[in-house]
């Protein structure tokens, strides 16, 4: 082989998706010393997605200072490729471990998110990349919004920032002072759920719980994510009421559609679309995939199969290298899997088989590799 | 693929060697369809063994009357293969299934498989393999013996037929009358252990246990067996007590290597010189094995290793598909194995595990199918 290209998702859980690259590249040298070996670390917009986009095609991270949660001053970052394209990690400026166990997501804002993108277009990207997933608040993106000029009045008529318990202050929005900079510019959001803004699959009641919400403030978010849409509707002449992805991140897939006119995309796509996948399928001789679990969910849009279409389409060999194996995964051969191979080596329920699982994933590597050098059967 | 051999051993306690012959090559012949497929399921000399031979090679049963373990009479039988050897499995005359829960050690006899010996002799076998394995008698093989003509005396010197807890009124053993028959045979004893006939790691403290023994009858039944080599010793002029593989089976690994000069021998060296397995090599493509669970154990005398030696030699690729991977397998591939697959597609305790296992050899033979078909990136 002179050329492999590695491109997994996470095993959610147990590694990341830049360890099991480092882990089979570390693997596959060993077999085939000059082969080039092209790691893709995939991001799916959560924390984590700058690092694997500059793995993937290089680049440099800007850090600076912007709102925290809580809008305390805080350190974030975001990644500007080769290609001048900007990517940004919601969770960098509104993420999880920023809060710790103060977790109230009637509270937070996206604002820091918001300081982020004006960044980046202020410094010349066209495109830019925002990952959602992460996320610790509930605004429907209106802090973000604000950060870059969006103004949100009150039933006095004043500006003010609403967070989640406060959306349904809003009296009238207006987008006309929006930062210059934004315009013309190619905003995707980054985005792997479809869960619609409000009611028994939006926002408040899936995600909003692990947030920190209880029953009451879940009611109370989920219909100021209502008032919020409403307002939209009636200033801005958009309806993401009934937008599938309009209920990721607390509601900044709406905000994001609403606010720059930006796509939802999901995170396979935009990946091999921004590092140039089908180009480095050019010359390769063999593809590695992989996620935690392949199954028949595994064929709605995620990494496997996103992948598949590309490289069944190239005719190059796809190997997927998994944890568990589902059932009824037929079709996931027919999408363009050569093969399928699971780390699990030893009968082992998941808690005790997730400890083992680097050494595994290495071992089911190396022998592939052995399988894969031993040519005399083929 | 033109030709590939199937030669897996049991994974013990879930599936049969043929049983997973036959899965193995309904998968193949899929994407093999003109592909010669040949089955050596692997016998062990326990149960199935006969079933195995013919499988794998072609022959005959022969079914007979004779005793069983308690000395009634039963229907049993043995094989006889194209080149006119014979394949005894001890269990037909003194296996486990025949006692039921009527679990006495101390009182059972080979003597049935003494009596399938000297038919199969007599019947013009010039060679005789007899498995040992799931034998429920601890008699030294004492009744096999007396069945083809060896003649054991009491105190009062009368002939009599010694079981486990008579051994100790042997006074004297006159081996004149064995049958003429058996005289210049090849007698091959299958034995894939080399506890030794007494003792702690001896016929009756290791054995006798799960075959009804309690610690008063263990005790007595060691030392019976003692007495017997000893006579053995002194009458005969060999020493079994110190032989490797004489506590096989209640001591009849002693007692075929004392009567009928009889070589034990690994199952799995006796399956390969049987079958021919070198020249099934001559112009296949690949042998796949296998085994309930390979690990640093599979380098003594196994199946895997065993086969493995053997293909190494001819230059053929060898893949074992088997349930678990242990730890330290480095050396297997080192002695010839080309790739180790497990059959563990889902994180599961193996008493899960074990129930799927037949769709799990199945689907993971399947992918394997797939993988060789696709050619691309070799």
């Amino acid at each position: 082989m002179n050329k492999v290209v590695l491109i997994p998702d996470s095993f959610k859980g147990t590694m990341s998706s830049t360890k099991i690259c480092e882990i089979m590249s570390k693997v596959i040298v060993r077999y085939f010393p000059s082969a080039e070996i092209i790691s893709v670390p995939v991001a799916d917009g959560g924390e984590g997605s700058v690092d694997a986009f500059i793995t993937a095609v290089g680049g440099k991270k800007v850090t600076l200072s912007v709102k925290g949660p809580y809008f305390e001053e805080i350190q974030s970052f975001y990644g500007i490729l080769p290609d001048n394209t900007a990517v940004i990690e919601m969770a960098a400026a509104a993420g999880f471990p920023l809060v710790g166990n103060n977790k109230h997501p009637e509270k937070t804002t996206t604002y820091g998110v918001g300081q982020l993108i004006k960044h980046a277009a202020k410094a010349g990207c066209k495109r830019i990349i925002v990952g959602l997933g992460g996320s610790c608040t509930n605004d429907g993106g209106a802090g973000a919004a604000a950060a870059f000029g969006v103004s949100f009045k009150d039933e006095n008529g004043n500006n003010f920032v609403p967070v989640g318990e406060t959306l349904d202050k809003i009296t009238s929005i207006d987008v006309r002072g929006i930062n210059p900079a934004l315009k013309g510019i190619e905003i995707i959001t980054m985005c792997d759920i479809d869960n619609p803004l409000c009611g028994s699959q939006g926002a408040a009641v899936v995600f909003a719980p692990q947030k920190g919400a209880n029953e009451t403030i879940v009611k109370m978010l989920d219909r100021n994510l209502a008032h919020f849409a409403e307002i939209i509707k009636r200033d801005l002449g958009q309806d993401i009421m009934n937008m599938a992805g309009a209920g990721a991140a607390g509601g900044m897939g709406g905000g994001m559609s609403a606010f720059l006119d930006s796509r939802l995309q999901m995170g396979i796509e935009t990946v091999l679309d921004t590092v140039g996948f089908d180009s480095m399928l050019e010359d390769a001789d063999l593809v590695i995939t992989g996620e935690g679990k392949i199954d028949s969910q595994s064929l709605r849009g995620k990494v496997v199969i996103g992948v598949a279409r590309r490289t069944k389409k190239a005719g190059v060999a796809l190997i997927a290298i998994v944890g568990d194996i589902g059932d009824d995964i037929e079709k996931v051969y027919e999408e363009g899997v050569s093969a399928i191979f699971s780390i699990n080596r030893v009968a082992l329920p998941f808690d005790k088989a997730r400890e083992r699982c680097k050494n595994d994933l290495m071992l089911t590597v190396d022998n592939l590799m052995r399988f894969i050098s031993h040519r005399k059967f083929i």
